[in-house]
């Protein structure tokens, strides 16, 4: 694979991230007028506000990227219906940020505060309202997401298409939450476990909507190259979710935008959190066991469990872990040369090291 | 109007009600096989079992008539459309029942357990995860409702128009509750304020939108009778959230399925808690508002707040008022037999005097 052409899509990609966060403060900018709201509400408003506030605070947009690639494996025309979609996929984004903020009962998000602790700090007195209005706005943006999405101009069977794929998307993301929680009953689960966690909880709606999205809008039809789709988005969701997990315990604050630890004090069974509970006996396992679930775990005791891991190798083991999946997902995406442009398969190849390289 | 023709129409409705069970019961039967759910997972399958048992525990299913009967104004053979669309206005139901028994911290619900509670009682020890249970579960609901409504059997461009009508009925029900906790903030709303609430939390979802997908699926476009259909939901949303309300503080708990007094223990500033507030001053006042709001209010209390509304004819001023606003959707009906079938007109005309009916 020629490097030029690599970094050829990389800058694209940096350059759908400028354009979608323009077109995301647009859409907001616009949705006041365009919302049917009761008239003289203030609830309303600051619920909309909210929501761009969470909505235009970043996050990578690998979604939108991905989006406009896959579109690109057939086509490097415009493709209408692409602004849409990733409109549709980002305010999805919200609504599972902000139902999963209020579940985890999570401070802070994307460098700021949740949209529940918003309202908290907003009604210090009243939590359940607090709590209402952030279910509330979760709730709105996922009606929005596919009322943008219901507007997309493409032909008829193109749009009913693309808003199954986001339904789906949807429900499944609901189902990889509710398995979330389960995993955490578990004492110990499989790393089997942990990977259909993953597939539903994220790769889903994150990676393979997107690429079927894409594909859709440019014309083409996403069922015919089903299983290629699935390989490729489930070594990517993996990769991408290993990274998080590695990066919540081995990271920075600053660069991730949440306190470290997170997982560990939330009692979520991470890739990282199961890697150092399996490497552990005795008494280091219990000073891991009685970190885990602790909202009020120290910093140090998360120093601690963290220096126990690498003396254990769990971060390096983990790091190779990353890079065999993005190699294996890297080997998929190289397969569909006869298939689709070069270009864009260039992309995609090259997609699943950023994610290892993201954690150094 | 014929009384004949009125009571045929009652008849038919107690019919839909009957075979949309049966239809609602088979699609949960169906569910489990058809969402793509994470393998070995115990707590998807008990979510879609908790959703069946809501969905299927009875309410009135008006809108399920409303559906039914709007098609009927424009031909009485078989609509396809129909079944999916009822399915998705009783699961948008759903999920807006769960997620405002989150909001209210209701424990019942159609004479059951609400989800959030049937979870509190499964995890007593844990709260976060029947929080994060129920507010899933609803989540879930609404992307099934949306689904199953995707899966219409009708030209594209007709299940593009349903979709619409639903994706704006969820958005605008997100706003009604929204003000409706804004309501609550202020000590004695007027009742244009009241109205609005209405509109947005129910009319729009439980009458306008039933009567807008009825009309589509038998080939009418509802934009061309926006008006005359908006007045007469608005008259008839109105008539249905003062039953309600009456119902909260003068109606029989073995009736409405939920303990006497709800809405004063919740704080809610509905009809009936509005006008009790606006009849008494002084020390009668003040028995009012110590109990409004207090979850804790004994049924003594209510019962004095109900036999004080009694004193100031607040109960009778009320029926007077639905009776009032029944007659004005009524006449509103009878406006629409130049345009529709006789048959259906009699039902929509007959419809608003039920809810005055079932005060008694």
């Amino acid at each position: 694979m020629n490097d030029t052409i690599a970094a050829a899509a990389l800058e694209r990609a940096a350059g759908y991230r400028t354009r979608f966060d323009a077109r995301f403060a647009a859409y907001f900018d616009a949705l006041a007028d365009r919302l049917d709201t009761p008239p003289l509400s203030r609830f309303t408003p600051r619920c909309l506000e909210l929501l761009r506030d969470l909505s235009l605070r970043g996050g990578k947009r690998m979604r939108v990227a991905l989006l406009y690639e896959a579109a690109r494996l057939v086509t490097e025309e415009r493709v209408p219906g692409l602004e849409e979609a990733a409109l549709s996929l980002e305010l999805l984004q919200t609504h599972g940020l902000i139902h999963d903020d209020i579940i985890d009962d999570a401070p802070t998000r994307r460098a700021g505060p949740s949209t529940y602790y918003a309202y908290r700090r907003e009604f210090p007195d009243d939590e359940r309202t607090a709590l209402a209005l952030a279910l509330l706005a979760g709730d709105l943006a996922a009606f929005l997401s596919l009322r943008v999405l219901a507007e997309a101009p493409v032909p008829a069977e193109v749009r009913q298409a693309m808003l199954d794929v986001q339904l789906s998307a949807g429900a499944e993301a609901v189902t990889g939450q509710i398995v979330d929680l389960e995993r955490d009953a578990h004492p110990l689960p499989d790393e089997e476990l942990l990977h259909t966690v993953t597939e539903y909880k994220s790769t889903r709606y994150s990676v393979l909507a997107p690429l079927r999205l894409g594909l859709l809008a440019a014309g083409e039809d996403p069922v015919r190259h089903d299983r290629r789709l699935r390989r490729y988005a489930t070594l990517v969701g993996i990769c991408g979710q290993m990274r998080d997990d590695y990066l919540d315990l081995f990271g920075d604050a600053a660069a991730t935008g949440k306190p470290v630890g997170a997982d560990l004090r939330a009692g979520r069974r991470s890739y990282a959190v199961r890697a150092i509970l399996a490497a552990t006996t005795g008494a280091e396992r219990a000073v891991v066991e009685t970190a885990l679930g602790d909202p009020r775990c120290t910093p140090d005791t998360v120093d601690r469990v963290r220096d126990l891991a690498r003396r254990h190798g769990v971060d390096a083991a983990l790091r190779a872990d990353m890079r065999r999946t993005a190699e294996a997902a890297r080997a998929e995406a190289l397969t569909w040369r006869p298939h689709w442009r070069e270009e864009a398969v260039a992309f995609f190849a090259r997609l699943p090291l950023w994610s290892v390289e993201r954690t150094r």
